[in-house]
This record gives C-alpha cells, sequence and structure tokens, in this order.
C-alpha cells in the first residue's frame, strides 16, 4: 500500500535469512547507503533476524541499480518511478535515480510476510510510477508545538507510504514556533518556550530529503497571526494587538518586515515552493478600522477581500523574488491573484476546479482532513480528479498536482496525534500515488491492517496510544472492561466533537474521546456481519461472531460500572456503558428473532428502535458505534 | 516502591491540575532544574495534564529545600535521604542534597493515582533514606552491543526506582564495544560495526549523574578476551589467537598495555571503582600451554588459579594508580588478594559471606540473575545480609555494600531486554533500599504490576514487547489466541533454557520464548486461586474466574492451530497448545468434582496427575505455568 501501477505475481518465495545481503551498483551516493542501512534495520526489526551491512556484503541476494543522481534539491514532479523483480533466488530493484530507489525499497518491505517456511517475498515483478506527483501530509505546529522526535517518526511513516511533501505549518495565533535570526522577538515572544532552532530545521530538511520528501514550509498570513503580535505588535491591524489576529495590510512596513522574513526563510528552506497561507480572514477586522477603511476608500477597494488580494499580491512578489512559487490556501483565489500561485483547496472540491479553469495549479486537501474523524474510507474515496475536477479539460486537469492530508492539532496533541495520521493516512496515500481505478474498499481495509502493524516497526505510536490513555484514565494496568468499551466508540465526526466539549489551548486531552482512534475496526467489523445478517448472506461464522460480541458488550457492563466510578476521567462513560449493555440486549434478543425466524410485537421492536435511534446519538463526546449496527439487525425481523 | 523506610499516612489528598507549580529553594544547580523539568514532563505524561515550567512559576504549591551540594563526581555513600510532606494544599520536599531531591521526587510521581476528584496525591508524611549504599543493575554490552537509547531508559527506570549504580560492561569474547583512542584497533576489530565513542560514554555519565546514579565500567580480564585479541593479538595466550580467549599473564608487554588502557579508562570514568572482572577463567589454557607452564615452575606458581591472583595483584596496582578501587567477581578471592578490592559475589551468597569475613568488602549478585527467568518473589527475598551473610558480625556485616541486578546479553537482545529487566528490577531494588523486614510478597506483587505500568511513562517497552513479537511471529496484526496461550508460558528458568535450545551470536531471538516476560501473570494468579480452592478457602470469585480462565484456555487450541500453521515461528507451539487445551479440559473436570465433591476414578485421577506432570516439563522451550496448578486441583479431589 500504495498497491503499485503494474504488478504480475509468480510463483514461490524469495527467503530473508541471516545471509541477506545488497549491493549497491551504478551512481552511489551517501544517501543510496543510509537508506540501504535503514532498510536492513527496519528488516531487522520485522524479521527479528540480525542483518549487519558487512556480514551482509559477502553474499549479494539484493541488487540495487541505480542510473543517476536525482536533483541537488527535490523538485515537484522529479521521477520516482521503480522497477522490482523477485525471483526464488534473488532480488533486483532498478530506479533511475535514488528517489525511485526509495520507492522500490519501502514496497519490497511491505511484501515480506511469514510463511511456514520463514520470513519471504513472493516472486512478483512490479514496474511502478505515482499517479500524482504532489502527496503530502501537513503537520500543523502552529496550534501545538510537535518535538522533533514525533516529525521523525511521522516522516518515516510517510516514506513508507510513498508520500512526498511534508508541508510545515509554524505558526498561528497560538504561537509561533520556528526561530527568526532577523525577527527574533517572534520566538522569544510568541513561542511559549517552544519553538526549533534552525539547526533543528536544517535537520529535519536532510531528514525529509533522505526519505524523498520535500519540505514546504508555510508562514500563514495576514490572519492567523495573532502570535507575531507579541513580539512585533506593529504588524497588527488594531492598534491593541492583543485583539488583533490580522496583520495590517495597509502600511508598507509590514511589507518590510516581511519582505526580511520571508527572504531569511526563503533561504532556510531550500524546496522551491513557500506556503504564505491566507485562509480565514475575518475581514470585519479591517472594515471596522477607521485607517484601514480610509485606506480602502482612498484606493477604491470595495471590501476586505480585495484588501487581502492586495496583501496577496504584494506577498507574491516578494516570495517570487526569493526565486519560489507562493502557495496559499484556497481563499487565496481572487480575481487578480497572479497565475503562479499554487492553490490548496480546504473548503470543498469546487474551489480546485475552479482553479483549474482559471489556470492555476492546485492540491487538494478538503476531503483529506484527517483530524475530523472520518473514516478511511470516506477518505479514500475522494480523488482529486473527483468531485467538480472530473469536468475538467484533459489540460485543466493536469494543473491538479495532486492532495495533502491535514494534520491540525488545534485539539489533538503529539501524545495522540499518531492515531490521527496513522493508518488511514496510508488510504490517502494509496488514493494520491495508485492509479483512479484502484477503488476497492475491502481491499483497502485488508491491506490496511496489515500496513497499520508494519509502521510500528517505523516507530509509530498509533497502535499503543488507545491503551496507555486508557491506563492513565483508569489508573489501571490492565484495565480490560475499559478497552471492551473504547473498542466500540469513535469521537464524533467533523466539527461536531468541538460543539459537544469546551476545548481552550490547555485543555488537557486526556479522554476517552482523545483516546480513541477515529474508526473502530471492531464497530466496522461488526456492522459488515450485521448487514450480512439482515441481508441473509451470513454465513454461520458470522453469526457466531454476531452472538460472541452481543455477548461480551452485554456482560461488559457490570464489569466496567464499579471502574469507571473510580476516576474522574471515567465517571462521564458510565451512560455510554449501560447503553452498550442495553443496546447488546436488544441486538442479542433480535439475532434470536431471526434464527428462529420470530414473529415481534410491532410495538416492542419501534420501541427498540427508537432507543437505538437514541443510542447512536453522541454521549460523553463520543459515537456507540455498534447502535446503527443493531438497528439494522432489528430492522431486519418481521412483526406479528 | 521501593517502600520508604517511614510513612504515616494521613487523610485527604492533593490535586494536581493545570495550576501546578514547583518552586526550587535554598541550594541552587543546573541538574535541580533539569531534574524539575524531568519531573513535569513524567508527570504530564502520567496524567495527561499539560504543565509547563513557565506557566507553573506563579503558583507553587510545590516547595522543594536543597540545603546544599553534593560530590562533584558523585560517592558510594553520599546522603540520599529526603523528606516528604504532602497536605491538601501542598508539597514540601526536602534534602540535604540534590540526590536526595531526586530520591523524594521519584516517590511523588508514584504516589500520583487518579481518583474520582482528579490527578491526586494522598496525604502523607515520609522520612525516607536507603538501606545499602549500592544498588545496581549491570547491563553487558559485551555479548551484544545495546544502542544508548535503551541504556537511556533503562536509566529513567533506575532512576525511578532508586536504583544508584549502572554498572556497564564493555567486552566479552563477542565483541569490544568502547572507543579507546591509545588502542584504536581495540574498537576497529573488535566491536563488528558497534562501539560507544568517547562522547556517547561521557553523554551518558552526564546523563546517569543528572538522575543521582554512578557510572561503574567493567573491563572483563584476564579472560572473556577474545575480542581483544582480534585487534591486538599480542595480548592472547596462545600463539593462535584465534583459539584464545585468556589474556598471558605471564608478559610484561601484556601489563604495559593494560597500564596504558586502564589509564585512558580511568580518566574517561570518572567514578572511584573500576571493575576489571576476573571471571570464569578456564585455567586450562594457561596450564596447557609450556611457555606458561615454564613461567609458573619457574616462579613456583602451583596452578591457574595462583596464576591469576598474580594478575589481579599487578591489575589492581595498576587500577589505584589510578586512583581508582578495583571490584572484580568472586574468582578474584583468593589468599593474597589486596584487601580494598571489592567483591561481586555471584556463583552464591557465601563468597559474600567469606569476603566479609575476611574483611572485604562485597556487592551481591547471586540471586539477582535477572536474566535466568526466575520470579519476582524469587529475587525479592534474596538478601544480602541474609543466607550465609546472616552468621556475619556486625562489622563484617558493614562491608556488605548492597547487591546489582545483572542483565546478561548472551541471549537477550536490546529487542527483548526491557521485559527482562522490568519490573522485576523493582522488587530487587525495593529489597535494597527498603527495611529488611519488608518481605510481604503478595504486597509486593501488588504494587509491582502499579509500579510497572508507571515505567512505561519513562519510555520503558517491557510492556509492548510481547505482543510485538507475538504480531511478528504470526503475521497477524491482532493474534488473539496466540495471545492466550503467551499469557500462560514461560521460557524455563536457570540455564535450561540454552540446554533446549542452540544458540549462536547471530542466532535470531525471535521465538515466543524469547516474546514472553520471564514471569506469567496469568499463571502466578490463577496458582493462588487454585491453591485457594485446594485448601477450601476460595471465594466465589475464585471460582468464576478459574472457570472462565480454564474455559478461555480449552476454547483456545481450536483457534490457535490453524493460525500456528501459518509460520515457520509458531509452528513448534502446535503440541503446547494441545497441552493447554488438554490441561484445562483436566482442570475443568476436576473444578466440577470439587464443586460438587464427587469422588472420582483413582485410576483416572492417576492418569491425569500422570499427563500434568508431563506437560509441566518445558515443550518447544517453554513451560505451561498453569499445568502444576491444576495439578493442585486434581491432587485436591477425593478418590471413590
Amino acid at each position: 500500500m500504495p498497491l503499485p501501477a503494474h504488478v504480475v505475481a509468480g510463483k514461490g518465495e524469495f527467503l530473508i535469512d541471516g545471509s541477506f545481503g545488497i549491493t549497491l551498483k551504478g551512481y552511489q551516493e551517501a544517501r543510496l547507503e543510509r537508506a540501504e542501512q535503514r532498510f536492513l534495520e527496519t528488516l531487522s526489526r520485522e524479521t527479528g533476524i540480525p542483518l549487519w551491512r558487512e556480514a551482509v556484503l559477502n553474499q549479494p541476494h539484493f541488487m540495487i541499480q541505480t542510473v543517476g543522481p536525482s536533483a541537488p534539491v527535490q523538485q515537484l514532479g522529479e521521477n520516482e518511478s521503480y522497477h522490482l523483480e523477485v525471483s526464488t533466488t534473488d532480488v533486483q530493484l532498478t530506479a533511475a535515480n535514488p528517489i525511485g530507489v526509495l520507492r522500490g525499497l519501502q514496497t519490497l518491505l511491505q511484501l515480506v510476510r511469514v510463511t511456514p517456511r520463514g520470513f519471504s517475498v513472493p516472486v512478483v515483478r512490479i514496474d511502478d510510477e505515482p499517479r500524482f506527483p504532489w502527496r503530502g501530509l501537513l503537520i500543523d505546529s502552529g496550534h501545538r508545538f510537535v518535538p522533533i522526535s514525533a516529525l521523525k517518526r511521522n516522516l518515516d511513516g510517510m516514506e513508507a507510504v510513498k508520500l512526498n511533501v511534508f508541508h510545515w505549518r509554524f505558526a498561528d495565533n497560538q504561537g509561533f514556533h520556528v526561530e527568526s535570526k532577523t525577527f527574533p522577538r517572534l520566538q522569544e515572544k510568541g513561542a511559549g518556550g517552544f519553538y526549533y532552532s534552525q539547526d533543528e530545521v536544517r535537520e529535519i530538511i536532510a531528514y525529509a530529503r533522505d526519505r524523498g520528501i520535500r519540505v514546504v514550509p508555510e508562514f500563514d498570513m495576514p490572519c492567523h497571526t495573532a502570535s507575531w503580535f507579541l513580539g512585533y505588535p506593529d504588524l497588527a491591524s488594531d492598534q491593541d494587538p492583543s485583539r488583533s489576529s490580522a496583520m495590517d495590510p495597509t502600511r508598507e512596513s509590514t511589507y518590510k518586515f516581511l519582505g526580511g522574513f520571508i527572504s531569511e526563510m526563503a533561504a532556510l528552506f531550500p524546496d522551491s515552493y513557500f506556503h504564505a497561507g491566507g485562509d480565514e480572514c475575518d475581514v470585519k477586522e479591517w472594515e471596522g478600522n477607521p485607517r484601514i477603511q480610509e485606506f480602502m476608500r482612498a484606493r477604491g477597494i470595495k471590501d476586505g477581500a480585495a484588501l487581502q488580494v492586495l496583501f496577496t499580491t504584494k506577498i507574491q512578489k516578494i516570495v517570487a523574488s526569493q526565486n519560489k512559487i507562493m502557495m496559499g490556501w484556497d481563499e487565496v483565489l481572487q480575481p487578480d491573484t497572479p497565475r503562479d500561485v499554487v492553490i490548496q483547496s480546504w473548503r470543498g472540491a469546487e474551489t480546485l476546479a475552479e482553479a483549474g479553469r482559471k489556470g492555476y495549479r492546485s492540491v487538494l486537501s478538503s476531503g483529506y482532513y484527517i483530524d475530523l474523524n472520518q473514516s478511511a474510507a470516506e477518505h479514500y474515496l475522494v480523488d482529486p480528479l473527483g468531485a467538480a475536477a472530473a469536468t475538467l479539460t484533459a489540460d485543466e486537469r493536469a494543473l491538479v498536482l495532486g492532495g495533502e492530508a491535514t494534520m491540525w492539532t488545534d485539539i489533538v496533541s503529539h501524545e495522540n496525534m499518531d492515531n490521527r495520521i496513522w493508518p488511514r493516512t496510508a488510504a490517502i496515500a494509496e488514493r494520491l500515488w495508485s492509479p483512479q481505478q484502484i477503488q476497492d474498499v475491502d481491499s483497502m481495509y485488508r491491506r490496511l491492517a496489515i500496513v497499520s502493524r508494519k509502521l510500528g516497526y517505523y516507530g509509530l505510536r498509533h497502535r499503543l496510544i488507545t491503551d496507555e490513555m486508557l491506563q492513565r484514565m483508569s489508573g489501571d494496568p490492565d484495565p480490560v472492561p475499559l478497552r471492551v468499551l473504547a473498542s466500540v466508540v469513535q469521537p464524533p465526526r467533523l466539527y461536531e466533537r468541538q460543539q459537544l466539549r469546551t476545548f481552550t489551548d490547555s485543555t488537557p486531552l486526556n479522554h476517552l474521546d482523545d483516546a480513541v482512534p477515529p474508526e473502530s475496526e471492531t464497530a466496522r467489523e461488526f456492522n459488515e456481519i450485521a448487514k450480512r445478517i439482515a441481508s441473509g448472506k451470513a454465513t454461520p461464522q458470522d453469526w457466531q461472531q454476531a452472538r460472541e460480541w452481543l455477548v461480551l458488550w452485554r456482560d461488559n457492563d457490570a464489569k466496567l460500572q464499579p471502574l469507571l466510578q473510580r476516576s474522574y476521567l471515567t465517571q462521564d462513560l458510565a451512560p455510554v456503558s449501560r447503553n452498550l449493555f442495553q443496546v447488546a440486549q436488544i441486538g442479542l434478543q433480535a439475532l434470536e428473532d431471526l434464527k428462529e425466524h420470530r414473529l415481534v410485537s410491532p410495538d416492542a421492536r419501534q420501541r427498540n428502535i427508537e432507543f437505538l435511534t437514541l443510542a447512536s446519538k453522541p454521549q460523553a463526546v463520543l459515537l456507540l458505534m455498534v447502535a446503527p449496527s443493531v438497528e439494522l439487525l432489528v430492522q431486519a425481523t418481521s412483526t406479528k
């Protein structure tokens, strides 16, 4: 995952044992040696077989042929293709440049599995290349600081699923988290003590380059900028900077400052693209300011949006003067926006189509907001060339560069971030890499479970977080019944969670809706079974599994209630647990009715459906995901 | 854990919330500030509440009073006492020096629990100090290289349970893993590519000092030294260095080399103690060598052991010339051993008593070999002043400095090391810190479970390893039935494991006996219940729990067998799983017989006992730990 473009499966397998070896042929560079070393380390972790480079050089069963170098600074659209051929006796990987080699190595790691003969790779022939050249993950270090270690492991995960753009966002109203040497008060006053030094930034850029990943920085402006004003209050629109979150676009001093700042950052970040934000400007701050009103009147600027175009145009010129291409959120797409600005669509797929029709290049993020707790399937089925973009001409479609998953940190911390990013981002990565016609959701989920496990070998913590947080919440080293409840609930989707719970910047994120993954695996599987039972297509194993789960859930409440009372973090889960008990009871009854073809009383059936509808609504900021599935079962029963 | 020396419990609790703050009073140093920062970070991880030092300084509810500094280089026997007082409104920690503060901070962290009101610490007054001044953990980087990250997290764990000596062993026949600038061929030829640079050594020493931990280096000599000879063959006794594992004690050049080497290492490691090994010399290598025979004859040295005394005496002089005190394994205790050598007893407690009677200081490791898969209770009940040492006079007893748990890496890698070290080492730490009369095993296990969970907040991986390895072995992201089997088996104790399985330096340690912890928690609890049932003291919950477990184990085999066949790492577990099935069946029958007071056929009873005895023997290098408990149940039934 992502599935390669062309796969020809063969017969047999290539065994991996202590004599496994690699030879690098053709073009050589240190990055390739490091990639080889990293590959062997990951393979060792995955198999438990000690593999050292020295031991390995004697018996090379794995030949890597690199034709030539890639660009000194990784460019959009560089060749990432590779050819991988596995026979029972050896493995051959060929690529035009080191980036292709990196991609092929990850494919090979994903092919490793354990069989009755040993750890092995199936005989196969793969020709692969990406569908889109821009396949990104945004990590927001603006709302909350994200430690270097968390960034690194997520870059490892990005490499594993062949993402190639790390969109790194540094500032928001809450904080300014990178070192400026030109304007040091930015981090001194705006960072709350946590910021990346320029050396750390360079370390991350090198780390990313080693993995074939570009780093595109974002400095969001002119809004979301309250943290800038702590050190440089003159940038603010309002005379009282503490009441302002928008820069003043009317003053020359603003552009002088930004000219200096952008030139410093353009030198720090070697990538050709520079993201200048531009989203969610509350134009009222300008329109309500007499001084700015006067400025607009004098120049015939009709409203705040038009004022932002003026700002964007000036920023674009500064960015261009640094030989960079500007990128912005979809709000920057206005009648006079310079043509080479790349539009990142977040409010809807329509803006992406609009950008294409107007001749702008674009990147899709709408539909890939992984902080919003949607299912992997939902993200998977969003295609950059689907929806409104499907009507574009071939030339216009070529302007759609790809997409980016976005990990916003308003209400996610670096502690639980991994379980929001993974494994669902692997499904988005497949959408962006693999051929468009690959759309089978069941196949995706099957493979996602395997990839999710493998991502653990890269140090990602997504599969560990929930249990650690449940132990903390309960104070119990082995909170079995809480784990059962946690396995069938989810945080509400989209923006509903924020409506149900008050979040401030210092809210502890240690509740069950922080702990559980965005998608309940158990509930999804139970739902599949319930659908098969309701439609008369269930196997005997389906019936048994459904019964086992329902019994487990029914009997769980009695064990869980005393545990819940012991901690302030679990007390409000009591009604959720009771609901699960009742839902399971109804489910068991329905199961029996269906099995025995028993006719049920219409009244009782109706009462059950009403209860299940109620139980499907959020409680304690959680959705009881099995309630709708039990409703399917009840709906399938017949009345007297 | 370890339990403090004096505790007076009060009423009420001190709540920890976002306004929690610390003030450092009295003596100040950077180490205290770092300790404060680390304390807040751990507390944040433990509670999920964001705690930043800046935010915190406004409202100090926690006062730390440090009277004065500790020694520039931490010394044996430095004051580690502290006084901790928790009221409902604030916390006071007082100590003579920063080391005492470190100890008190860990006590406070252990007191944090979650209650219906929030995260809190109970009101309490504690006066605490250690029983022994030498409380160590040996990590063997000689057999296998242990990465810096693994050392650091284990140093964190040591701090958590108030251990104060990291005994770091660098070389063995298998490898020489530290950088010598004087004799660089040691690591160039002997390290297999993996060694600690001197900068890394200094980093670890500083890291340990920050945690109140001394670093005592060990360079084992004159034996276990084959890896030295790869770079410096002249050191070897045998003319063919590849056949030699003992240094030549007859050549002046050997002492010249060691003089240079020890002086380099004595400068690198600031601690006053220097461990020169001395264990397990196969004296036949000397006694069978004509040149060495001649040397011995000429000087009237009667055997190899006496020759080692000559070596030890010379090394002791070299060590003493560097102003260090030499330490050695108990073999170095010979008639003429210099009196200030500290004896580390590993072959038995008797040598420790003997050392005491002869006026030598000593450290106990016999009984604390955590690589040998004994239970926490076994280690817990070994007392440095118990057994043979109990007969020592008061003066002689004062020579017993403490003890050291030993993590040998012959057949443990850095991957599964944490689950060998933790949590059992916490029980040893309690033995060495807490008053001698604290001996309650049940209380120890109850507290050990809590500490084990808390150690996870220090980054220790002991509770994660088993499941990761089971997933790898099976290739299944959620191998439920394999987990059930794994929960009731253990690797054989002491040296039996090595007899049942062939290990070389490159043996992959990825089997089930590598994966499971040394002590099965489930089997231990089941055994307690079986004992209560057999003796007629069981509660209804005991009966129910026993039945639930036995049903789970009986039904597990059918689910597990197909999974086992899929991987070469699990195929040999098939008979173990079948045994569990049969043991559980017998157990369920016995449970019913006991409940109904049914008389059973003597023949059937005898057959069952014979089967259970057989099932208690190792299979696939694993002990089925519940078989003896089921035998208790069968033994408790009455025959017709």
